[in-house]
Protein backbone atom coordinates (compact mmCIF):
# COMPACT_ATOMS: atom_id res chain seq x y z
CA UNK A 1 0.00 0.00 0.00
CA UNK A 2 1.22 3.72 -1.07
CA UNK A 3 3.31 4.95 2.56
CA UNK A 4 1.41 8.38 2.16
CA UNK A 5 -2.06 6.46 2.98
CA UNK A 6 -2.53 6.21 6.73
CA UNK A 7 -5.56 5.08 8.40
CA UNK A 8 -8.54 7.24 9.50
CA UNK A 9 -10.14 6.78 13.26
CA UNK A 10 -13.65 5.66 13.28
CA UNK A 11 -14.81 8.13 14.89
CA UNK A 12 -13.25 11.09 12.58
CA UNK A 13 -14.42 9.22 8.88
CA UNK A 14 -17.62 11.35 8.58
CA UNK A 15 -15.45 14.18 7.84
CA UNK A 16 -14.11 12.73 4.52
CA UNK A 17 -17.96 12.24 3.39
CA UNK A 18 -19.24 15.64 5.26
CA UNK A 19 -18.90 18.35 2.57
CA UNK A 20 -20.72 16.17 0.06
CA UNK A 21 -18.20 14.95 -2.31
CA UNK A 22 -18.97 12.62 -5.45
CA UNK A 23 -17.76 8.92 -4.98
CA UNK A 24 -16.48 6.47 -6.28
CA UNK A 25 -18.31 3.17 -5.09
CA UNK A 26 -16.22 -0.35 -5.42
CA UNK A 27 -17.58 -4.43 -4.57
CA UNK A 28 -16.39 -7.66 -5.28
CA UNK A 29 -18.18 -10.89 -5.09
CA UNK A 30 -17.11 -14.32 -6.68
CA UNK A 31 -13.40 -12.96 -8.06
CA UNK A 32 -15.42 -10.17 -10.19
CA UNK A 33 -14.37 -6.77 -8.99
CA UNK A 34 -15.91 -3.31 -10.20
CA UNK A 35 -16.13 0.64 -9.23
CA UNK A 36 -19.23 2.89 -9.97
CA UNK A 37 -19.75 6.58 -9.75
CA UNK A 38 -22.06 7.99 -7.34
CA UNK A 39 -23.65 11.79 -6.27
CA UNK A 40 -25.76 10.70 -4.10
CA UNK A 41 -23.77 9.62 -0.69
CA UNK A 42 -23.99 10.69 2.26
CA UNK A 43 -22.83 10.32 5.91
CA UNK A 44 -25.79 9.02 8.06
CA UNK A 45 -23.93 8.42 11.59
CA UNK A 46 -20.95 9.23 13.53
CA UNK A 47 -20.16 6.34 15.70
CA UNK A 48 -20.31 3.75 14.69
CA UNK A 49 -20.01 5.36 11.50
CA UNK A 50 -22.62 5.00 8.89
CA UNK A 51 -23.13 6.03 5.42
CA UNK A 52 -25.86 5.58 2.92
CA UNK A 53 -25.57 5.41 -1.26
CA UNK A 54 -28.36 5.54 -3.98
CA UNK A 55 -27.17 2.62 -6.14
CA UNK A 56 -29.79 2.73 -9.19
CA UNK A 57 -31.04 -0.98 -9.83
CA UNK A 58 -29.42 -1.10 -13.36
CA UNK A 59 -25.59 -1.01 -11.70
CA UNK A 60 -23.68 -4.03 -11.80
CA UNK A 61 -21.85 -3.14 -8.77
CA UNK A 62 -24.95 -3.13 -6.71
CA UNK A 63 -25.33 -6.68 -7.40
CA UNK A 64 -22.44 -7.42 -6.26
CA UNK A 65 -22.67 -5.75 -2.89
CA UNK A 66 -26.09 -6.99 -2.56
CA UNK A 67 -24.30 -10.56 -3.14
CA UNK A 68 -21.50 -10.08 -1.04
CA UNK A 69 -22.46 -7.78 1.88
CA UNK A 70 -19.35 -5.24 1.65
CA UNK A 71 -18.32 -2.31 -0.72
CA UNK A 72 -16.40 0.83 -0.13
CA UNK A 73 -16.85 4.28 -0.67
CA UNK A 74 -13.52 6.01 -1.66
CA UNK A 75 -13.20 10.12 -2.71
CA UNK A 76 -11.74 10.70 -6.05
CA UNK A 77 -9.41 13.63 -7.00
CA UNK A 78 -9.80 16.50 -9.26
CA UNK A 79 -7.30 14.22 -11.03
CA UNK A 80 -9.01 11.32 -11.68
CA UNK A 81 -12.55 13.37 -13.30
CA UNK A 82 -11.99 11.83 -16.51
CA UNK A 83 -11.86 8.48 -14.47
CA UNK A 84 -14.63 9.25 -12.61
CA UNK A 85 -17.01 10.21 -15.76
CA UNK A 86 -15.68 6.78 -17.69
CA UNK A 87 -16.73 4.65 -14.49
CA UNK A 88 -19.68 5.95 -14.06
CA UNK A 89 -20.66 6.07 -17.79
CA UNK A 90 -19.99 2.58 -18.79
CA UNK A 91 -21.31 -1.08 -17.27
CA UNK A 92 -18.75 -3.71 -15.99
CA UNK A 93 -22.21 -5.84 -16.40
CA UNK A 94 -21.63 -4.96 -20.81
CA UNK A 95 -18.23 -4.13 -20.59
CA UNK A 96 -15.82 -7.21 -19.32
CA UNK A 97 -12.91 -5.27 -19.13
CA UNK A 98 -14.31 -1.78 -17.64
CA UNK A 99 -11.72 -0.75 -14.84
CA UNK A 100 -9.04 -1.87 -17.32
CA UNK A 101 -10.49 0.77 -20.13
CA UNK A 102 -11.02 3.49 -17.29
CA UNK A 103 -7.80 3.30 -16.15
CA UNK A 104 -8.47 1.72 -12.74
CA UNK A 105 -6.28 -0.06 -10.49
CA UNK A 106 -7.38 -1.28 -7.54
CA UNK A 107 -5.49 -2.46 -4.06
CA UNK A 108 -6.41 -4.23 -0.79
CA UNK A 109 -5.92 -2.60 2.67
CA UNK A 110 -4.90 -4.33 5.97
CA UNK A 111 -8.33 -5.47 7.77
CA UNK A 112 -10.43 -5.11 4.71
CA UNK A 113 -9.51 -7.48 2.34
CA UNK A 114 -13.13 -7.74 0.64
CA UNK A 115 -12.85 -4.12 -0.44
CA UNK A 116 -11.14 -3.42 -3.84
CA UNK A 117 -10.48 0.47 -2.89
CA UNK A 118 -9.38 2.42 -6.12
CA UNK A 119 -5.96 3.43 -6.27
CA UNK A 120 -4.88 7.67 -6.57
CA UNK A 121 -8.40 8.47 -4.24
CA UNK A 122 -8.31 11.00 -1.56
CA UNK A 123 -9.76 8.68 1.06
CA UNK A 124 -11.74 5.28 1.42
CA UNK A 125 -14.26 3.99 3.97
CA UNK A 126 -14.74 0.01 3.81
CA UNK A 127 -18.26 -0.84 4.11
CA UNK A 128 -20.26 -3.59 5.31
CA UNK A 129 -23.63 -3.74 4.43
CA UNK A 130 -26.32 -3.27 6.57
CA UNK A 131 -29.40 -5.39 5.10
CA UNK A 132 -32.25 -3.02 4.47
CA UNK A 133 -34.53 -4.56 1.56
CA UNK A 134 -37.52 -2.28 2.35
CA UNK A 135 -34.94 0.65 1.48
CA UNK A 136 -33.15 -1.20 -0.94
CA UNK A 137 -36.15 -2.17 -3.18
CA UNK A 138 -38.09 0.98 -2.66
CA UNK A 139 -35.72 3.58 -2.72
CA UNK A 140 -32.57 2.11 -4.28
CA UNK A 141 -31.24 3.07 -0.90
CA UNK A 142 -28.33 1.25 0.54
CA UNK A 143 -27.25 1.68 4.14
CA UNK A 144 -23.36 1.05 5.11
CA UNK A 145 -21.34 0.95 8.34
CA UNK A 146 -18.22 1.82 7.91
CA UNK A 147 -15.30 -0.52 9.11
CA UNK A 148 -12.00 1.05 7.85
CA UNK A 149 -11.06 3.74 6.90
CA UNK A 150 -7.78 5.38 5.15
CA UNK A 151 -6.75 8.57 3.52
CA UNK A 152 -3.98 9.94 1.73
CA UNK A 153 -1.94 11.73 3.86
CA UNK A 154 -0.85 14.31 1.32
CA UNK A 155 -4.61 15.80 1.89
CA UNK A 156 -6.16 14.38 4.64
CA UNK A 157 -4.41 14.65 7.74
CA UNK A 158 -4.61 14.50 11.81
CA UNK A 159 -8.48 14.22 11.16
CA UNK A 160 -8.77 17.51 8.63
CA UNK A 161 -8.81 18.25 5.25
CA UNK A 162 -5.67 20.35 3.62
CA UNK A 163 -7.22 21.09 0.18
CA UNK A 164 -5.84 24.98 0.68
CA UNK A 165 -2.80 23.72 1.05
CA UNK A 166 -2.03 21.20 -1.88
CA UNK A 167 -2.13 21.19 -5.27
CA UNK A 168 -5.66 21.40 -6.79
CA UNK A 169 -5.28 18.07 -8.69
CA UNK A 170 -6.52 16.99 -5.32
CA UNK A 171 -9.22 18.42 -4.40
CA UNK A 172 -12.50 16.73 -4.57
CA UNK A 173 -15.41 16.70 -7.06
CA UNK A 174 -18.83 17.53 -6.49
CA UNK A 175 -21.15 16.34 -9.41
CA UNK A 176 -24.04 18.73 -10.69
CA UNK A 177 -25.32 16.91 -14.01
CA UNK A 178 -24.03 15.57 -17.66
CA UNK A 179 -20.41 15.80 -16.38
CA UNK A 180 -20.17 19.05 -14.75
CA UNK A 181 -18.64 19.14 -11.86
CA UNK A 182 -17.55 21.51 -9.01
CA UNK A 183 -14.13 21.22 -7.26
CA UNK A 184 -14.14 21.98 -3.82
CA UNK A 185 -13.13 25.35 -3.06
CA UNK A 186 -11.74 27.69 -0.26
CA UNK A 187 -11.80 27.39 3.43
CA UNK A 188 -14.22 29.15 5.49
CA UNK A 189 -14.41 29.45 9.40
CA UNK A 190 -17.20 31.38 10.80
CA UNK A 191 -17.48 33.13 14.16
CA UNK A 192 -20.70 32.32 15.83
CA UNK A 193 -21.58 34.16 18.96
CA UNK A 194 -23.85 32.14 20.44
CA UNK A 195 -21.45 28.33 20.32
CA UNK A 196 -20.00 27.59 23.99
CA UNK B 1 -41.45 37.19 -3.29
CA UNK B 2 -37.93 38.33 -4.74
CA UNK B 3 -38.28 38.94 -8.08
CA UNK B 4 -34.89 37.16 -8.63
CA UNK B 5 -36.49 34.06 -7.15
CA UNK B 6 -38.00 31.63 -10.21
CA UNK B 7 -39.17 28.34 -10.26
CA UNK B 8 -37.37 25.40 -10.82
CA UNK B 9 -38.62 22.48 -12.83
CA UNK B 10 -39.35 19.47 -10.37
CA UNK B 11 -37.02 16.60 -12.70
CA UNK B 12 -34.21 19.30 -12.40
CA UNK B 13 -34.20 20.09 -8.66
CA UNK B 14 -31.81 17.34 -8.13
CA UNK B 15 -29.55 19.81 -9.60
CA UNK B 16 -29.54 21.86 -6.53
CA UNK B 17 -28.45 19.30 -4.21
CA UNK B 18 -25.86 16.54 -6.00
CA UNK B 19 -22.79 19.10 -5.35
CA UNK B 20 -23.20 18.05 -2.07
CA UNK B 21 -23.88 21.41 -0.09
CA UNK B 22 -24.88 21.82 3.80
CA UNK B 23 -28.42 22.74 3.80
CA UNK B 24 -30.90 24.42 6.21
CA UNK B 25 -34.02 22.50 7.05
CA UNK B 26 -37.51 24.49 7.98
CA UNK B 27 -40.25 23.48 9.03
CA UNK B 28 -43.29 25.19 10.79
CA UNK B 29 -46.46 23.12 12.90
CA UNK B 30 -48.97 24.83 15.09
CA UNK B 31 -47.84 28.51 14.27
CA UNK B 32 -43.67 27.95 15.14
CA UNK B 33 -41.57 28.06 12.87
CA UNK B 34 -37.63 26.65 13.14
CA UNK B 35 -34.70 26.29 11.31
CA UNK B 36 -32.19 24.41 11.56
CA UNK B 37 -28.61 23.34 9.86
CA UNK B 38 -27.37 19.86 8.64
CA UNK B 39 -24.54 18.44 6.45
CA UNK B 40 -26.19 14.86 5.92
CA UNK B 41 -29.02 15.97 2.94
CA UNK B 42 -28.85 14.24 0.07
CA UNK B 43 -30.99 13.64 -3.21
CA UNK B 44 -32.28 10.34 -3.65
CA UNK B 45 -34.28 10.34 -7.01
CA UNK B 46 -34.93 12.30 -10.01
CA UNK B 47 -38.93 12.02 -10.70
CA UNK B 48 -40.86 12.75 -8.78
CA UNK B 49 -37.48 13.98 -6.82
CA UNK B 50 -37.14 12.65 -3.38
CA UNK B 51 -34.04 13.96 -1.19
CA UNK B 52 -33.34 12.17 2.06
CA UNK B 53 -31.71 14.19 5.29
CA UNK B 54 -30.82 13.05 8.62
CA UNK B 55 -32.57 14.96 11.67
CA UNK B 56 -31.28 14.45 15.61
CA UNK B 57 -33.86 13.30 17.95
CA UNK B 58 -32.92 15.97 20.18
CA UNK B 59 -33.51 18.66 17.38
CA UNK B 60 -36.81 21.10 17.66
CA UNK B 61 -36.93 21.11 13.88
CA UNK B 62 -37.50 17.33 13.65
CA UNK B 63 -40.31 17.49 16.04
CA UNK B 64 -42.09 19.78 13.99
CA UNK B 65 -41.51 17.86 10.71
CA UNK B 66 -43.19 14.81 12.52
CA UNK B 67 -46.05 16.58 13.90
CA UNK B 68 -46.71 18.84 10.73
CA UNK B 69 -45.08 16.14 7.66
CA UNK B 70 -43.78 19.10 5.80
CA UNK B 71 -40.44 20.65 5.88
CA UNK B 72 -38.03 23.18 3.33
CA UNK B 73 -34.23 21.58 2.83
CA UNK B 74 -32.58 25.40 1.41
CA UNK B 75 -29.33 25.51 0.11
CA UNK B 76 -27.27 29.04 2.36
CA UNK B 77 -24.51 30.69 0.35
CA UNK B 78 -20.75 32.07 1.58
CA UNK B 79 -22.81 35.20 2.74
CA UNK B 80 -24.91 33.27 5.41
CA UNK B 81 -21.61 31.13 6.83
CA UNK B 82 -22.61 32.84 10.25
CA UNK B 83 -26.24 32.14 10.47
CA UNK B 84 -25.74 29.04 9.29
CA UNK B 85 -23.37 28.19 12.63
CA UNK B 86 -25.87 30.12 14.46
CA UNK B 87 -29.11 27.92 13.31
CA UNK B 88 -26.91 25.00 14.17
CA UNK B 89 -25.51 25.72 17.28
CA UNK B 90 -28.66 26.81 19.55
CA UNK B 91 -32.03 24.95 19.71
CA UNK B 92 -35.60 26.63 19.01
CA UNK B 93 -36.86 24.50 21.94
CA UNK B 94 -34.76 26.20 24.24
CA UNK B 95 -34.38 29.60 22.80
CA UNK B 96 -37.39 30.71 22.02
CA UNK B 97 -36.61 34.23 20.13
CA UNK B 98 -33.97 31.77 18.21
CA UNK B 99 -34.73 32.81 14.33
CA UNK B 100 -34.07 36.11 15.13
CA UNK B 101 -31.40 35.90 17.47
CA UNK B 102 -29.80 33.92 14.38
CA UNK B 103 -31.07 37.04 11.64
CA UNK B 104 -33.34 34.57 10.15
CA UNK B 105 -35.95 36.30 7.65
CA UNK B 106 -38.59 33.68 6.68
CA UNK B 107 -41.03 33.88 3.42
CA UNK B 108 -43.38 31.81 1.72
CA UNK B 109 -43.35 30.68 -1.53
CA UNK B 110 -46.46 30.47 -4.11
CA UNK B 111 -48.14 26.51 -3.61
CA UNK B 112 -45.76 26.07 -0.55
CA UNK B 113 -47.68 27.53 2.10
CA UNK B 114 -46.65 25.42 4.58
CA UNK B 115 -42.58 25.15 4.38
CA UNK B 116 -41.41 28.47 5.75
CA UNK B 117 -38.43 29.73 3.58
CA UNK B 118 -35.39 31.05 4.44
CA UNK B 119 -34.63 34.34 2.94
CA UNK B 120 -30.73 34.89 0.91
CA UNK B 121 -30.75 31.66 0.35
CA UNK B 122 -29.57 30.14 -3.35
CA UNK B 123 -32.20 27.57 -3.14
CA UNK B 124 -35.34 26.28 -1.86
CA UNK B 125 -37.07 23.00 -2.04
CA UNK B 126 -40.34 22.08 -0.64
CA UNK B 127 -40.84 18.60 0.64
CA UNK B 128 -43.72 16.93 1.86
CA UNK B 129 -42.53 14.13 4.39
CA UNK B 130 -42.81 10.19 3.24
CA UNK B 131 -43.55 8.20 6.86
CA UNK B 132 -41.09 5.87 7.22
CA UNK B 133 -40.95 5.06 10.77
CA UNK B 134 -38.46 2.52 10.61
CA UNK B 135 -35.59 4.83 9.05
CA UNK B 136 -36.91 7.50 11.63
CA UNK B 137 -36.39 5.63 14.59
CA UNK B 138 -33.60 3.74 13.73
CA UNK B 139 -31.31 5.88 11.88
CA UNK B 140 -33.18 9.89 12.39
CA UNK B 141 -33.19 9.15 8.57
CA UNK B 142 -36.03 11.38 6.74
CA UNK B 143 -37.19 11.06 3.23
CA UNK B 144 -39.09 13.71 1.41
CA UNK B 145 -40.61 14.12 -1.68
CA UNK B 146 -39.97 17.63 -3.40
CA UNK B 147 -42.68 19.25 -4.09
CA UNK B 148 -41.63 22.73 -5.27
CA UNK B 149 -38.37 23.93 -5.95
CA UNK B 150 -37.17 27.71 -6.51
CA UNK B 151 -33.74 29.01 -6.97
CA UNK B 152 -32.11 32.86 -7.30
CA UNK B 153 -31.79 33.15 -10.89
CA UNK B 154 -28.62 35.10 -9.81
CA UNK B 155 -26.78 32.06 -9.07
CA UNK B 156 -28.95 29.17 -10.74
CA UNK B 157 -30.81 29.77 -13.58
CA UNK B 158 -31.73 27.49 -17.11
CA UNK B 159 -31.10 24.58 -14.57
CA UNK B 160 -27.44 25.51 -14.01
CA UNK B 161 -25.57 26.87 -10.79
CA UNK B 162 -23.31 29.66 -12.23
CA UNK B 163 -21.28 29.88 -9.29
CA UNK B 164 -18.03 30.66 -11.51
CA UNK B 165 -19.66 33.71 -12.72
CA UNK B 166 -21.30 35.40 -9.84
CA UNK B 167 -20.01 36.90 -6.98
CA UNK B 168 -18.01 34.47 -4.53
CA UNK B 169 -20.93 35.25 -1.53
CA UNK B 170 -23.11 33.11 -3.46
CA UNK B 171 -21.18 29.68 -3.09
CA UNK B 172 -22.70 26.97 -1.48
CA UNK B 173 -21.30 26.09 2.32
CA UNK B 174 -19.95 22.73 3.05
CA UNK B 175 -19.33 21.59 6.11
CA UNK B 176 -16.43 19.56 7.56
CA UNK B 177 -16.53 19.48 11.40
CA UNK B 178 -16.42 22.06 13.69
CA UNK B 179 -17.46 25.23 12.25
CA UNK B 180 -14.97 24.41 9.20
CA UNK B 181 -16.20 24.67 5.60
CA UNK B 182 -15.05 24.87 2.10
CA UNK B 183 -17.30 26.60 -0.08
CA UNK B 184 -17.69 25.36 -3.64
CA UNK B 185 -14.92 26.06 -5.98
CA UNK B 186 -14.20 26.08 -9.60
CA UNK B 187 -16.22 24.58 -12.60
CA UNK B 188 -14.96 21.46 -14.14
CA UNK B 189 -15.91 19.44 -17.47
CA UNK B 190 -14.84 15.98 -17.99
CA UNK B 191 -13.96 14.61 -21.50
CA UNK B 192 -15.45 10.69 -21.94
CA UNK B 193 -13.93 8.82 -24.61
CA UNK B 194 -16.88 6.26 -23.63
CA UNK B 195 -19.14 8.57 -23.55
CA UNK B 196 -21.96 8.63 -26.76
Amino acid sequence: MDTHILPVELEKAYRLLNHGPTVLVSASHGGIDNVMAAAWACALDFAPPKLTVVLDRASYTRRLIEQGGTFAIQIPTAAQLDLTLAVGSISGGEVKDKLARCGVELFRAEGAAQQPLVAGCSAWLACRLIPEPHNQQTYDLFIGEVVGAWADSRVFRNGHWLFEQTDPQWRSLHHVAGGHFYAIGEAMTGSNPEEV
